[in-house]
């Protein structure tokens, strides 16, 4: 008589985004299938109702899948977007008003019964984009989510570079031009100013200010000041001369943070993320022509990579899912 | 009757400088006793002379030490400034003219009979102060050599970070004011156009040319284009009002783009190394007052804290004997 197999450990992945949080559940050892998936508004009513709304996921996605045939949930992962430390406490989240040194990973363990872990949301992107997307086999990748602000995550040796406290991969706030737009963090000419959505835009008001981009003023309702980044893609995709310009000069500030980044970390590839990486290439294409020759020797190195990411909005809750599982 | 015990294996550190080559012997299980030293000048007539100079270099040192007790030379380290890559091929040495895509390791070993790497020398320093000097015991740290260029090494968890071809850590090259002055890299505003011994002395230069500062340009003989980093610290620790301005302008672009590294990699330590730390405070005060409140949330997350190198010019020879002792 042999004794029955073990029931597999699943693992829950959740992303938190400003607006919408969104959870999963995968097998880890194979983690192409999703077992179930829910997605719920933010709540933004402090501490007590978002800890509420992630347990309230976590079991109804255990629900969904069940027990018998699927397998047992064993752990969570949390991605959050803000400063998470190495104990899964949120230091700061620019997104989440009022939640300030949360011990994130402990009141989710606590309140689930399964085994927690919280990291900042765009490492946890980064991870799944490494193990099932876009840097699926490169031990040294970058990526980059350009959204309102710009997130990223460091894969180094087929790990995830993490730092002294868990705070690395804050490119963001690498200042590029020293007298450049403030920041909100209190800094001058942070690269998120000038290559994220938000960038985007602020270039593209500029440009409408100057007279340069009438159809893209007319698809934002005629008014410069609400200009989203996204008017400026779909001007371009009409083939709209003044916003490709735009987005042509987008791409050399993007290009030029990227290759900040490979002069300092050496990746083979960089990942574009984020909601404007669904331009596809009329984002990416001023992104490649601005990176030749901007690396350091670039003769001499065998050329990096810079694609799109493949997991779309699943990437954050895939890795988390992931991570939490390595971890347990 | 015992067996005797198999001689120590003792490893040889070369360091490579654009005027001198230096070059010692280490226990790598005592690294603190140096048991041979030697230097000579770096010869500059072509690849033969200098790997000639290498291996002679290898031979002296490896009769200094003898064989009776101290033990037997097993492997040699070279750091090269310039490019390296994970083979050991000099791909690039700006101050090694005509060196290019050169096999320094495999020519190295041939020539000595010993197990030899090469790695780039700032890295090689940055092992050295993690082994044995200001950044020991610190699992993440940076050390940044402010020399003629900006060198750099990265070590995180306890590990050298190369990168995907061993370039990793060039962040003298990040752009950071893409309006700046051109930088022989062909790009503009690189980090080392500023926080480098020459961005001093240019910014001594600017200053010279406004009248601010009489007293350096009389150190420096009288032209303010003769005018060195050296001199604008030999006037402010006689305490000169102008050339204090100077170093706390100069403070703020090293402190911008440590901050900047900080904000990619999180490190606990960041060492500042290379010849015009020998300036100490009067170099390290002006960073750190730049440096309060200019890495993002700086309220949430332990200081970093920002030190002088300790191992002086035998850092690189030493961090590059541990190298090569460790990958045997």
């Amino acid at each position: 008589m042999t004794s029955p197999e073990p029931a597999r450990a699943l693992s829950c992945g959740l992303d938190l985004g400003g607006t919408k949080l969104l959870g999963l559940v995968i097998d880890p050892e194979h983690p192409e299938a999703v077992l179930a998936t829910k997605r719920v508004p933010t709540p933004h009513q402090g501490l007590d109702a978002l800890v509420e709304a992630l347990t309230a996921m976590v079991a109804a996605l255990a629900s969904d899948v069940g027990t018998a045939d699927a397998g047992t949930l064993r752990t969570v992962g949390l991605g959050a977007p803000g400063l998470v430390d190495r104990d899964g406490v949120l230091r700061l989240g620019p997104n989440l008003p009022g939640l300030v040194d949360v011990p994130l990973a402990a009141l989710l363990g606590d309140r689930t019964g399964l085994a927690a872990t919280v990291d900042n949301d765009a490492t946890c992107a980064t991870w799944g984009e490494h193990e099932l997307g876009a840097a699926r086999g490169y031990r040294d990748a970058v990526m980059c989510t350009l959204g309102t602000g710009i997130g990223a995550g460091i894969v180094a040796e087929g790990r995830v570079l993490r730092g002294a406290n868990g705070f690395a991969g804050e490119p963001g706030h690498m200042v590029v031009e020293p007298y450049g737009p403030p920041c909100p963090c209190g800094r001058r000419g942070c690269w998120e100013r000038y290559g994220s959505g938000s960038g985007l835009a602020r270039l593209a008001r500029d440009a409408a200010a100057a007279g340069r981009i009438p159809a893209v003023v007319q698809l934002a309702g005629g008014n410069p000041g609400d200009i989203r980044g996204e008017d400026v893609t779909e001007a371009a995709r009409d083939g709209e001369k003044g916003s490709l310009a735009v987005l042509e000069d987008f791409g050399r500030w993007v290009a030029l943070g990227v290759a900040n980044l490979i002069n300092i970390l050496d990746p083979q590839l960089v990942v574009i993320g984020g909601g404007l990486v669904e331009a596809g290439d009329l984002l990416l294409a001023p992104i490649h022509r601005a990176l030749a020759d901007t690396v350091l020797v670039s003769r001499r190195r065998p050329a990096v990579k810079v694609v799109q990411a493949q997991l779309g909005e699943r990437a954050g809750a895939v890795g988390a899912a992931l991570l939490a599982a390595d971890r347990a």
